[in-house]
Order: structure tokens, then C-alpha cells, then sequence
């Protein structure tokens, strides 16, 4: 697997998007609203900062009312994205998503629960 | 600027390690004791995933009391960190690092105040 990309949480995806091109030259190349978010992903050359600003209540809303703007997620590229869920299965951790779906830029994505990854919300992207 | 890669906060480095290359086979491509930590890098192909343990009190330590493991930080590579640091001060960025330090696996590092950068703790690192 290869990074894919870390998952921000922000109240104002454009305003970051800004200071980020300003502070390291990283580029927004691509914008939607989804599943009640705005989301921007900036070009790191290698991988993305996905930034994701709440639109409506939800997910990344209550994330923020709870811990503030910063890093929600790590996300990982895969060709299997089923293999790897079923790899996650052998080893006990807890899926978010027991099945793949549509996620951010038309992606199939799944998520794995931070209580058996260190920690970590790690997403399991496939293009 | 390209992305280097994300640190991670952890009780146990090498148990962690171990988790993820049997999880998504990335893999331990580096290990060192430095600045009272035990860091392992996971190679994941275009970057890291950086995993700090800390073998005595510092700044891991009081994360993981305070916030448990998790993710950490997120760190961008440049090949001027001079330059990035002055176009940081330029923006009145919070600077925690004013001049370049030693970091892991010998790189050169300078951190950015997740107070000015949405949130986010921010390593700029240089090979």
C-alpha cells in the first residue's frame, strides 16, 4: 500500500487551503461538496491533504465541536480493497465500514476503527 | 513540498510496526533510539509512517497521557528549510522550532505551532 493522503478537519476548507499554498506551495487540484462536507484536496506531489469542513451536521461537524480543527484521519491507497478488509478481519479490528463504499473524488473507501490501529482512523482508499 | 511523512504516538513502536506490515505490508525500513524515543519508520512507498515511542518523559509522553496513542503530527519535506521557515515567519506562523534542529535518521527539522496552521502540528523536514 502506498499513503494516500491525511484527513483534515477544518471549519473553513478554502481559507487552509489558501495558507497551506502560501506556507508550502501545496494546490488545491481538486473540490466538491459530499456527503454534507466541502472538501479540497491539496497536491503534496506524493499524496494529498484532504481538508474537510463541515456543511451540515455530521461526522467531521462533531469531531470538531469535540477535539477542534486538526488531523481526523490517515488514509492508506490499495488495488484490493476487499483483500485488505478481509485482512483486517483475520487480525480482529473492528471495521467501521464491513463493506467498501463511494467516498470523496469517486474513490471506493473503507475505514477501520481506531481502537485496533494505535490510534489511528486509517481509511483504506481504492481508485 | 512534498509529504514525508506522519508521526504517530505509541506505547509500543515494534508491536505497532508489526500490526501495520501485517495489515497494509508496510514495513520497518528504519529504527533508532534518538532524543528519548524509540522511532521506527514504515515505509509506504512514497513516504512514511514515522512511530514515536517514548522510552522516558518528553514530549510523547505527556501526548499519550494526555490524548493516548494516536496520530501526532504531520511533517512535509523541503529542500530549503531556511527558506520555509522565513516564508512561515512572513505569514506570523507560530514558529516552535525558530532555527533548524537535528531530527530522526539525521534529518534536518523545524516545527510550525498547530495554533497558526489549522490545527495541525506541522514538522518541516530537509534531507
Amino acid at each position: 500500500m502506498h499513503f494516500e493522503h491525511a484527513g483534515i478537519a477544518t471549519e473553513d476548507a478554502r481559507e487552509l487551503a489558501d495558507l497551506y499554498t502560501d506556507l508550502f506551495g501545496i494546490e488545491n487540484v481538486h473540490e466538491e461538496e459530499f456527503d454534507g462536507m466541502r472538501i479540497i484536496f491539496l497536491d503534496c506531489g506524493n499524496s494529498y491533504f484532504e481538508l474537510l469542513e463541515p456543511l451540515e451536521d455530521g461526522t467531521i461537524a462533531q469531531y470538531l465541536e469535540q477535539n477542534g480543527p486538526g488531523i481526523h484521519h490517515l488514509a492508506l491507497r490499495t488495488d484490493d480493497i476487499e483483500g485488505a478488509l478481509e485482512t483486517a478481519r483475520e487480525h480482529d479490528v473492528r471495521l467501521i465500514d464491513e463493506e467498501p463504499r463511494p467516498g470523496a473524488w469517486g474513490h471506493t473507501v473503507a475505514f477501520l476503527h481506531p481502537s485496533d490501529t494505535g490510534g489511528i482512523l486509517l481509511e483504506l482508499v481504492e481508485h
